[in-house]
């Protein structure tokens, strides 16, 4: 079907937003997103069957977001999220070339944040390749006009994420972890953390008494927010929408998790092969 | 070809024997089999692509199974040894049906440990999956003369994998999570612990530490004993020998983590696609 000039098509605006994760740490982007654009169709795609991506080359990350990428265009997404940190540092170029649709990620938006601020110490937390891979560092010096320094400490925190799909975020063993993990980057006198990967927000509590004072930046948060303003009145109030979640792989603890992350049980969620 | 019963072939004798594991722990089951067989050439596939399957659906693993089975029937081995405990506990029989050549698990030979030393309290730590599975549980049974009832305590250490590939074996907070997943278990006078992952050996110390005087049952290293029996004495002494290890991710950490579970630095090892 083709849109013609004296019918102006309204499909393009009612075509959902797509959300792309390794795992299920995204929903807390679509959570962001849902709260956002309380009328947008939106559908999430969660490579369960395959996460975590933290640990991999960049070559099979960026193997593994194509497929998901092509997933989504099927189903005919207006924009796509990629709330992977893992993903956005390795593998974003690929996407956009191959993406019909607009991509953000997570990297931009919250790098976004430290500039505005004009924050001057900044440290990143992420996996071992988000971090290997000085996406942050690139993109805060691609986004710093050069008048103020900005000074980056990165740190990779590979247990956070399974701590915290263990549940154990409040444990004792957290603490003593992220002690340990922050302890060179505490040094530095920080003004902000950027939280790079989406499930650590479940560590804030945490990450505040390891480094009271310090500003946690959300990259998933900034970049619902990101997209909810590229997207924001496209549609007439009250419209129904519908949220639908994919995963690659269900577990009988995929649908605890999934409640936890997204703060309600996904109403329709399909398990699927890419 | 045909072998000719004038002419004994001995090709099948000289056929590697094959070893496959989700990541990098099945290095220690390898490392047994190399030292009891110091003649047999070994091919490890190691599915680091895709690891861990601990939490992943039965589904999901007995897909990634047969595609690893399928991998080394394509290089002749003449037997198989699955080093993956989850694997074991929901594949097994779709391995042995698949192949054309013997599938050794590492279920079956550490309860053969039980039933021989004639435990009758008993602990098995694991995955979730391997837990969830009840594998262990079912095969005491199998193997149990119903003389002596074998009561079984099992419990699920998520965190152990992640802890090991993080090389925090010796950390605090080793021995503080290894307190937490024990805590239960440890009230039942346990005579023997089975080491329901490849990766476990690695924590011996500290769960030694907290289980005083519990026997260790090392499920990859008694499979590889159950496999070298099988084929003791097919070569003749001082043959020279390969051992091979593929891939499905190369990163810059995998390296070093097999050199600290081979205790050597494997010579050949080639990244490929299943």
């Amino acid at each position: 079907m083709q849109a013609s000039d004296s019918f102006p098509s309204s499909s393009f605006s009612k075509q959902p937003i797509g959300i792309f994760d390794s795992g299920i740490g995204g929903l807390t982007a679509l959570r962001k997103l849902a709260e956002l654009l309380p009328n947008e169709d939106l559908i999430y795609l969660g490579d369960t069957a395959r996460v975590p991506y933290g640990n991999r080359s960049a070559e099979t990350i960026i193997n593994y977001s194509k497929e998901c990428i092509h997933f989504l265009l099927k189903h005919s997404v207006k924009q796509i999220l990629v709330a992977c940190n893992t993903a956005s540092a390795v593998a974003l170029e690929t996407m956009e070339q191959l993406s019909t649709v607009p991509v953000t990620g997570v990297i931009k938006p919250a790098v976004n944040v430290v500039i505005r601020e004009k924050y001057q110490r900044v440290g990143v937390i992420g996996t071992r390749t988000t971090i290997q891979s000085r996406s942050y560092e690139t993109e805060i010096q691609k986004q710093n006009n050069q008048l103020l320094p900005v000074s980056v400490y990165t740190q990779a925190c590979p247990l956070f994420v399974p701590l915290i799909e263990e549940g154990w975020e409040k444990h004792p063993v957290a603490r003593q972890i992220a002690e340990e993990y922050l302890s060179t980057i505490k040094k530095n006198n920080l003004e902000a953390l950027i939280l790079g990967c989406t499930h650590y927000p479940f560590l804030t509590e945490v990450i505040h008494e390891v480094l009271p004072g310090v500003r946690l930046i959300d990259s998933g948060a900034e970049a619902a927010i990101l997209v909810a303003d590229q997207t924001q009145s496209s549609l007439p109030q009250n419209t129904a929408r519908t949220i639908e979640c994919y995963v690659t792989d269900l577990t009988p603890t995929f649908t605890d998790l999934a409640h936890q992350f997204l703060g309600l049980a996904p109403k329709v969620l399909h398990q699927i092969e890419l």
